[in-house]
């Protein structure tokens, strides 16, 4: 078994302010690369940008990042900072822009390739540094290597095969005061996804498990809020923030499962929130996993039953239909997929699969 | 707070053998730094020496360090990997061989420095890549930054300032099967100090935390080995293994508290085996620490109450007697430094101190 998490971590109030020298000492320019406005609104662009003005450092912003990047935009991006004379990478947001970062970064190294090698295993995963700033609690891609986009020409998402790890995570709970508290259920919806589907996997060791079971009990303190009992207090941003990291050191040595793997086609058609797609598949992916792991999770989650942990995803995806047709496409997807199919602790079978997508957790 | 631990871990059986052409990747000729005779004992060195063989990459091998390696040794070896030309370091045995190795690739990094150097925090921490390989399952140092030579300035045992992770770790409990069975338990109850001092040290954060609950866990698998109640099966030696890797991620974060400082002229003044220089001071410092942190330590590591987990400490004590003049000395040393003593998350005065030294729980 392997254990591999080399990115340094900074969690804490003001990390971007308290490790600016550092954050500027990667290079002479920063491509900073966000999302259309959060990075804004949540004041981490201007926490960075001051960083790297009080050490004399330029940068350009690619503010360009849609959800769900796609490879498109990762080409763009990278000959925007290549133009710029950018030699570094500074990702802010959710997973889009972080993983689009990570990508960009690795095709900045890489100047003279074209978009068809970002898919070729043969690409080595040489990146200029990368820099990652979470906004949301949900993706951990700031303690990953990995970058999913999507791939217009598969009509799905799918993770790049380098995997590029940031030097530095800036990890702080402030910037989550300004989300929605809808981004911030499914982002923290994404991150138990994340700790649920390692644990439940094959590939899991006693080194993942090790985030996972810290995850989930960092994440269980925040509970309350996601479940609309209290009001958020600047500790449980810093928790959900915390947990979704260490959900992140969990997939960043197994990766994920069967719902994110369901999810995948759901996001595409249906342009649903990456977190409250896989969450949507949780509770059914649960219900097919054996009673002691299951009892053990959600007990660390917080949950006392499967089926207050149902209603609780029920809460949080009231308002969402699937239709059928994308179901179909994922059952096929992710049915014929043999290494997900067997990548479980449990025995999964078509029947098991089919109950995961339409069964009674519905 | 932070969490940096950038080392790959191969935790598994063969693990040498399974990574040989990555160890060979480091660099033409390996300097490999051992123990007297443990390493080819073991079947570590030939297992090394056999990876790098089939890669077609040099070695030459120093063999000469002592237990609490000290300056002279690592400048003496220092001096023989430069004349060999070697351009990274491979770190063979329990600690003294793999703290050695760091401080070593850190003087062949800085080819031009003395001795003098090793102690002054302006010199860089830039080094050969080195690779570690543990024979004992104590000391964690595969997967810190740490390096604790011995100091006969000072008559007592301290870390270098500059931190040196190495690359890569090979972590396999088979090499554990060939060492004594008081070798193991005294180098497991090191790794229990580390577990129990991180966790009741204000340095302590949630990811120093995650490692030390999992650490436990997988050291408690194996306690009725170490207890004599049953013969060593493979899983435990890679148990005991894993647990003091574990124990190496948490002081990775937080070093270490009391027992460890106090441990130093202990073992400086008697030679006596840093595990159980250290494991002398662990009940009287659990006596002190708060009662719910000392309960829940204990039972993660399978102890029923602190008499239990004394009664054990005691046992593999049994035959350990240390001079007044000794512990007097320790009494100073940590009484007078102020960080040791307001490091722990309990107030600890002279008092205290005393109690831990010559309290009820000798």
């Amino acid at each position: 078994m392997k254990y591999f998490m080399p990115v340094k971590v900074y969690d804490e109030d003001d990390a971007v302010k308290n490790h600016a020298s550092e954050i500027a000492s990667y290079g002479r320019k920063a491509l900073i690369v966000t999302g259309r406005s959060s990075a804004e609104k949540c004041g981490a662009l201007a926490d960075v940008t001051d960083a790297l003005q009080q050490n004399d450092t330029e940068w350009c912003v690619f503010s360009q990042v849609e959800e769900n990047p796609s490879v498109e935009t990762v080409m763009k991006a990278r000959d925007f900072g290549l133009a710029e004379g950018a030699d570094f990478v500074i990702g802010i947001g959710g997973g889009s822009p972080m993983d689009a970062a990570k990508a960009i970064a690795l095709m900045m190294h890489h100047r003279d390739c074209g978009a068809d090698r970002l898919y070729d295993a043969s690409l080595s995963s040489e990146a200029l540094p990368v820099i990652a700033v979470p906004t949301t609690c949900g993706t951990g891609s700031e303690v990953t290597g990995v970058s999913v986009l999507t791939r217009h020409e598969k009509q799905t998402k799918g993770s790049i095969p380098q995997r590029i790890f940031p030097e530095i995570a800036l990890v702080d709970g402030k910037y989550l005061k300004a989300a929605p508290m809808s981004v911030i259920t499914a982002t923290a919806l994404d991150a138990l996804a994340h700790m649920m589907e390692s644990a439940l996997m094959k590939a899991g060791t006693d080194y993942s498990r090790m985030a996972v079971e810290q995850g989930l009990r960092v994440w269980a303190r925040s509970l309350p809020v996601l479940e609309g009992k209290r009001d958020a207090a600047p500790v449980d941003f810093a928790n959900l923030m915390r947990a979704s990291t260490f959900a992140g050191i969990a997939i960043a040595q197994t990766g994920t499962s069967i719902p994110h793997a369901l999810s995948y086609p759901v996001t595409y058609d249906m342009g649903l929130a990456h977190g409250r797609a896989a969450g949507y598949f949780l509770p059914g992916f649960l219900a097919e996993a054996p009673e002691k792991d299951r009892e053990h999770l959600l007990s660390l989650a917080g949950f006392e039953s499967l089926a207050s942990f149902t209603e609780f995803v029920h809460r949080i995806l009231a308002d969402v239909h699937i239709p059928m047709n994308t179901l179909e496409r994922g059952f096929h997807m992710v049915g014929s997929n043999a290494a997900r199919m067997n990548g479980c602790i449990f025995d999964l079978d078509e029947a098991g699969l089919k109950r995961i997508i339409w069964g009674a957790a519905r």
